[in-house]
């Protein structure tokens, strides 16, 4: 036999040839046509055949180019002495070279016009100075050669459409989930995953590793955009730029579900900030948040990543303003389903009493038809019949998704042989069903390990088949989340690229100056003087008219209270004592700290104190946070986060996910609050962060609100300065 | 073939008579020594046929007398025509027959000496009242005869270590784990279930149908003392006396792990209720804290029943004082274990300078040796190095568990098939290694649906293999938390059957009384008066010597501050025109509000504010709750709940279960407070609400907490009396 390289399976006609051109960069990297393993090796017990081997037995069809000094032959295909001898144009160069090899053998494949390059090699920036030093070098050595990297430290790619299969592990079954991850065991969790759930398969794999020049949002746009791609499944222990990722997301999410794994969480929470807004958070709050904010699905456990990205990938969503039904042979998992689903938000549908009278009829009298519906034995002898009560259900306006749990594809094991027609026949109708009505139906069976061949029916007709109601709970609830935000008017992020932010030493500064900058963006902060002197103290609050608080100012009080740097209730008789009193007060507390002046401004009206802060978090950037405010803010951590700057829609979400959204409809003995005022003074601290570069830190706590007032009492902002 | 009753196989010694005649009626009914079948029936289609073969299919090696008045033979058995003919003493009888048979038959089995009926049929209290009525005479039935009823509306009970398999499903894999439920259906799944995660098998099942006579918590109580059993999985939908099974189990758990599936939780928190504690909790968050503190393992998932019963079956409990370390093949799924662990409140190991140092030696430079320790690669050519590694782990103080996580079991999948034998050898070594430290050691494989040797050579040495990350987090989080309370000195629980509570109608106390019906009680109340009329009052404020609060005391009134019924800062100066306002402003509010009078008390002193209540739960009894107090109760439902009575150990973990817990150490401008002097008071408050029959609600809203002071504001009582 001799060795040829196969054929190109394309027939190379102009409109091919116009096609081909058109291919991007990371088209070619992740749908290849062509395939150079550098580095590869005779040795079964190296990467360099195991990849020659992997590309064979999954089916890939285009060349395949095996790189060694050594040359010969490897599985039948001529090995290239050098990479010189590539043809030009090789779409994706697998390189299995130890790491010190790495950088010239990019410059060569650079220069014969590769595409893109998967750097299996580890050594680098994860191991220290000197590999980081190696790092720079790999990325020196594409700089300007248009020539894509993946990795280094990764596991590879796959394509398992085309069978361009560069990842160690055997072929995955080819299907609509794309996957990003770190992790090369995450791969195989996923694929375990994917086998016990019966689908739906795997489109592209990309290892993410160092990511020294391909990062996760730029694989999260291009996989979206691709054609086979029907879900993301994400896994990151780190994002390297957040704001990017969230930028790619919430355009992404737009057309692409987008489920992610976050890995790392519990040490994320450890570093400290100086401000109330910062301790609250710990970065995992922020992060979820934003990341939500971006219409990303987060998974919570990692045995839901690819259950999730498989049903999100090939099951409608729930339409905005519907329900589920319940539909079950058993009263006990009926209930634990309506249990799972109320724990979840998720509503079950209200039944209208034309669909509750035709159940009734067709399920007989021990039925029970209002939602869950439980057939209560109807179906033992005849499972057609829970074609027919789903029919009724997705007939029903209230219904958006059905969920049939119980024993579906076991009736022939569990009570007739003879069964076993009606029950593959019934998984056609329910599929056909659900295709007809566009709407989501998802089976639970405790039969799934037994593999019928009507839960094949059912996935193959887009039907998720799942062992867990709690997994199958779970997949309602994404698929209602991803119909509510998809029939959000308005819902168009704002988020984009943040402008670079100053650098330099922190400074707080003093409260008139924080209050001068943030009235500058047009945020007012109620009336307010500085007193330089007692004479002016009484002075402002003679022409206040009414009594005043007065509170130090001094470059070295953070806390005024704590001081005694506050006095309340002063009027123009008092003003000269009460100034003299926070002076021996705050001398007393700090020895040497300079009063530069105290503010003067009228006591506050009653109002419900929340909290708005900012800070800029290190992976997402400016960051907004919002909750209950005064002195209970440390101990009820009560507070939502969003990425700035945000939509009004956004905003008013946030408020709605805190505690205090409970007071603003005049709470006890509290005034109600214009939620539209909220929300468009969170749109402008939003904007007013993003805008300010030099900002870091932003504490409006108490921020007072009453009615349409909405009214900073204290400002506290953090600013970089050089020096 | 002559059809014969086969042999009873004990050999009928004189010790075995002392034994049989020691047997409860039911030892006799969960694990029979003859069974009764009564409505067998010749048609393949019944349960009365069904259930003969199921004997025997099952290796039931006891007498089984069918019964039909037909006669005839039945699967090789003689069939008896009637119940007389039944040879005395059978210890169960299964009722095949339909509701409005049972009661007669039942007249029947008892006078022949039948120790115990399980009774299948339905259409009894669940179908109205007409059930309702065939249920209290069945009940009628059975009352002085000492026969015991499973019932009726039951799937039936099994005990597959004798194959006595009363429930129509194929025989159960013989294991430690024992069962009760209500639904048929929950069987299947749990069979299904312990399936997929390889065992450990079951002992005896029970349906508890409508529990006409035996209840959960007898059963609890008989299977946590049966030899057989290592662990009792629970799904209840409702238990019908909720304070006995909490007080079964709270002896039960002191022996034997509960695990318990709640249904119908979602409904349950419907229910309204006069006071603030009763809104705010929900039965749902009642029932899970009650359970808890009678040691039950709560399970919100469906899929974590049969695995969490398992494991806490086989598998020792993490000591209390320990940690867990997490060993692993992959960075990312150490990761996903040690946030999974963190959200779960289990802490990792902090492994000692030694053990770290020994790892290093064994595992080599690349891997990581804090915990999560991660072999990165070190066993992918001799899996062996995880047993050195998990001894080195053990032998270390702080490691009181060891989960190891990704792909063990499958390195001859994935790397080279010569590796088998050596993981197969590994895991003996493993299991012996845990054995000997008599420590748990987890398994989580991304191989498990290979069914790889090695994983069943673990299982049979106890040690869990699961596929699933967070099962096997969930798992060990179990095992901490049984280890935490078995370490508890002092755990040993007040809970009591409640006294009989008094019926009547709710009276609303006004707050004299109520101050001194908590003062008879011992519960302080701090200095107060009543005045009857303003020339009291002022005598009152005078007497106090400090200014006063004065509040409306008025048999309408139950929110004094809303109709204007509250001054503060009262002097003897201003009272007269204080006790006019507060007059006018309640009789403006509610016109023709007789009022009674006025209290009188001292102005508070600073303090935090706490909520101390009380309901009677109506499945559970008197439970107290604790939480943030003040105006503040509604928005925040800081509250946690316990049965009362309780020991100071559970008020002192109730205070810390709460955010409220969090402002008692001198938060912000609050005093601190003694948590010994508060949980003493909480004690104090269960032991007055448990015994004081007549008491329906309690609320102490605020109380007052300064150092040891711990001071009720205001007094709410509710209590029953006749019309």
């Amino acid at each position: 036999m001799t060795a040829t390289h196969p054929a190109p399976a394309r027939s190379g006609t102009s409109a091919d040839t116009a096609a081909e051109a058109a291919r991007t960069a990371l088209d070619r990297l992740f749908d290849p046509r062509s395939v150079a393993v550098i580095g590869a090796s005779s040795d079964p017990g190296k990467r360099g055949y195991q990849a020659v081997r992997a590309l064979r037995r999954s089916g890939f069809r285009y060349p395949v180019y095996p790189v060694n000094p050594r040359g010969g032959e490897l599985l039948g295909l001529p090995v290239l002495s050098s990479v010189a001898q590539l043809p030009p144009g090789v779409d994706v160069a697998l390189v299995a070279l130890p790491g010190r090899a790495v950088p010239s053998v990019l410059r060569e494949l650079a220069a014969v016009g590769v595409g893109g390059a998967v750097v299996l090699a580890n050594g680098f920036r994860e191991t220290g100075p000197a590999g980081a030093a190696l790092e720079a070098e790999l990325a020196d050595a594409i700089a300007g050669t248009g020539m894509r990297v993946v990795g280094p430290n990764t596991s590879g790619i796959l394509n398992a459409a085309t069978g361009a299969n560069l990842v160690g592990v055997p072929q995955a079954p080819a299907g609509p989930v794309s996957v990003l991850t770190q992790s090369g065991n995450m791969l195989l969790s996923l694929l375990a995953d994917d086998r016990a759930i019966g689908g739906p398969g795997f489109h592209t794999y990309v290892g993410l590793g160092n990511q020294v020049d391909i990062g996760y949002h730029e694989c999260l746009t291009h996989l979206a955009g691709s054609r086979g791609t029907g879900s993301i499944a994400v896994h990151a222990e780190g994002l390297s730029d957040g704001r990017a990722f969230l930028v790619a997301a919430a355009e992404a999410t737009r057309t692409c579900p987008v489920v992610l794994l976050r890995g790392g969480r519990s040490e994320a929470g450890r570093r400290s900030a100086l401000s109330h807004t910062g301790s609250i958070a710990g970065s995992d709050a922020v992060a979820g948040a934003v990341l939500s904010q971006a219409g990303v699905e987060l998974v919570e456990r990692s045995d839901e990543l690819a259950m999730l990205a498989g049903v999100l990938a090939t099951t409608a969503p729930v339409p905005a303003g519907t329900g589920v039904a319940v539909l079950s042979d058993g009263g006990g998992q009926a209930t634990l389903a309506a249990d799972a689903l109320a724990r979840s938000g998720v509503e079950l549908a209200t039944l209208g009493e034309h669909t509750r009278t035709a159940l009734r009829a067709v399920l007989g009298p021990p039925a029970s038809v209002a939602n869950p519906v439980d057939v209560a034995g109807a179906t033992d002898s005849d499972p057609a019949l829970f074609t027919t009560a789903a029919e009724l259900l997705f007939r029903d306006p209230s219904v958006g998704a059905v969920l049939l749990v119980g024993l579906f594809g076991g009736y022939h094991l569990r009570f007739d042989a003879a069964l076993k027609d009606i029950e593959d026949a019934t998984a056609g109708d329910l599929g056909a069903l659900a295709a007809r009505h566009r709407l989501p139906l998802l089976v639970q069976s405790c039969y799934t390990a037994e593999r019928p061949a009507s839960h094949d029916v059912l996935r193959a007709a887009g039907v998720p088949v799942l062992s867990s109601i709690d997994h199958a709970v779970r997949a309602v609830a994404a698929l209602h989340r991803r119909g509510q935000r998809l029939a959000t008017a308005g819902r168009r992020s704002s988020l984009r690229l943040p402008i670079a932010r100053v650098g330099g030493t922190a400074h707080v500064l003093d409260e008139p100056t924080a209050r001068l900058l943030v009235e500058a963006a047009g945020l007012g902060t109620g009336r307010w003087s500085l007193a330089r002197s007692p004479r002016q103290a009484v002075a402002a609050v003679r022409a206040a008219g009414v009594p005043c608080a007065l509170k130090v100012v001094s470059p070295r009080v953070v806390h005024k209270s704590e001081v005694g740097g506050v006095r309340l209730g002063v009027t123009a008789a008092t003003a000269a004592d009460d100034w003299a009193a926070i002076r021996d007060s705050v001398r007393s507390a700090m020895p040497g700290a300079e009063i530069t002046g105290m503010i003067v401004t009228p006591m506050a009206p009653t109002g419900v104190e929340l909290l708005v802060g900012a800070t800029v978090d290190p992976t997402f950037g400016p960051v907004i946070a919002f909750g209950t405010g005064g002195v209970l803010v440390d101990a009820l951590a009560d507070v939502a986060f969003r990425a700035a700057p945000f939509t009004r829609l956004e905003a008013t979400e946030m408020i709605e996910e805190t505690v205090a959204a409970r007071m603003l409809d005049g709470y006890r003995h509290l005034p109600a609050v214009d939620r539209d005022a909220l929300a468009e003074f969170l749109v402008r601290v939003g904007e007013f962060v993003a805008n300010t570069a030099h900002l870091t830190e932003l504490d409006l706590n108490p921020v007072l609100a009453n009615g349409s007032t909405i009214l900073p009492l204290d400002v506290r902002a953090v600013v970089n300065r050089d020096g």
